[in-house]
């Protein structure tokens, strides 16, 4: 049902027929190679967002192993992807019982069709619906206010945005409109002029069509938010160098609440540590990247 | 200098002249591709350590990359490695001027000498000496008792160990002989028989041979210490799935402060988080490992 797929049937996105699901489809060329082209939907200014990026690696490895679920998976970020052509090319690392490992690719090309690659990825995939329920947890989910005391993209804007720096909650990201991004007041100093000096964000987000969160979404969230530096007072651009997610727990439906810790800011580069926590009071995915400060 | 540099000419070892040194020595049997007699000196009862294999991994990569530092190395463990011969084969993904990326795998041999993977990784290398001074950190070094108020190796044997479960601190793994390893005593209560039911475990950290640390040390000093899951009270194994390690700073001469958090046990796995702060108070390196509860 190609055409049905693709238009907006329901006012609601649903799991495998959503924008998200449709900018992350891959066509298999041959066993283990998939072509996709990047949407232009999850730009941040000119940058494809990393999140996304890895939600299309996660997804074809999903699909190239014989266990469907990220349960870790590590990203070495190469060179900037553009929007436009790109292939993923896996390789079965190796198959188990109850966990299996592959590598993938994301290449794009250069002006002479050349390959280059942007991203490698090693993930290790299993079955969540086959964990045991037990839970001991001494982490706790963060305290965000209400969404509705929350500031969506639209409010932020208008807000101020930091003079020099990316504008990843203004309008003119195209990310702005596939998110439901609502940010909490006390990691938004920045967008006032006043940054904390805290290395922390946080947000209630999920995706704009109303699509409940999977593990492949998940991936997405961990690296959706502005970045930390702007409330340690740094506008600047801050690439991810490499960035692991583990998903924990398949998340229940409703929206997800993501809290994001730097600690160690030092020699240009910092750690970006995520937790994202579902509906049901589950700690579903933790994740850590390696950035660079480019000073804005 | 071979005889020279395997004997014991000093009483204390330094960088490039110890048991860590010449137990992580690999010889280049072509471009990229190297040698290695796995230590049967840093098992755990019959495993080899993850952290001296990852030392192993991260100097044959230090070797192929233009750069030497790795700042971020992330390995998925996939079959139990054994002391004896080992290759190693590294594959260049990407050079830069301030960071390189490449890939590694240590192999070992069935019965039929056909190569069987242990350990893949990706790791990103640049030049630690390179980067600028400043340092904006909310983390806080941990509070360990002075080193004579902890206990060591053979102060812990006798106390009492858990029953069933692997004793990384007991005089029967060769590893507690390469480790100048002193444990906080209120992260003992493991070996009391009474856990805390607290995911934490920190300690004093060396080489038992005096070495200063390097980068290539402290990738060993992550995975060191007994595991969290001891004080959460469960005895059995806990074989790491994934581990990232971010290198921050040169560390300085004098003993490292391990500390290391489990906050999410659930579903059978569990996150342990190290920090690694050296005597200057400098965080020199963070890491993150996804492990697997085995019930003993």
């Amino acid at each position: 049902m190609p055409e049905a797929a693709s238009a907006p049937t329901a006012p609601r996105g649903t799991i495998g027929d959503s924008e998200f699901d449709r900018d992350t489809a891959l066509s298999l060329r041959e066993p283990g190679v998939y072509d996709i082209d990047l949407s232009a939907g999850w730009t941040i200014i000119s940058a494809v967002n990393g999140g996304y990026l890895l939600a299309v690696l996660g997804r074809a490895l999903a699909d190239a192993l014989p266990h469907g679920d990220p349960f870790t998976i590590s990203a070495h970020y190469l060179t900037a992807s553009q929007p436009g052509p790109a292939v993923v090319r896996t390789d079965v690392v190796r198959t188990g019982r109850t966990l299996s490992t592959g590598q993938a690719s994301l290449l794009q090309y250069d002006d002479q069709g050349k390959e280059i690659e942007r991203i490698r990825v090693l993930a290790s995939y299993g079955d969540l619906g086959t964990l045991p329920d037990d839970v001991r947890t001494t982490a706790k989910p963060p305290a965000i206010p209400p969404m509705d005391h929350c500031f969506g993209p639209e409010t932020a804007s208008d807000i101020r945005l930091p003079s020099g720096g990316p504008a990843p909650v203004d309008g003119s990201s195209a990310i702005a409109d596939r998110l439901m991004l609502r940010l909490d007041p006390s990691t938004l100093g920045w967008a006032l002029g006043q940054p904390s000096g805290k290395g922390e964000m946080r947000a209630w987000f999920g995706l704009a069509d109303g699509r409940d969160p999977d593990p492949l979404s998940l991936l997405l969230a961990v690296d959706a938010l502005p970045p930390t530096a702007f409330e340690i007072g740094i506008s600047g651009w801050v690439p991810t160098v490499e960035l692991t997610v583990h998903v924990r727990c398949r998340p229940a439906p409703g929206p997800l609440r993501v809290s994001i810790t730097t600690r160690n800011l030092a020699g240009g580069f910092l750690e970006e540590d995520a937790e994202v926590w579902d509906s049901a009071d589950r700690l579903v995915a933790q994740s850590r990247q390696l950035a660079r400060v480019r000073l804005g």
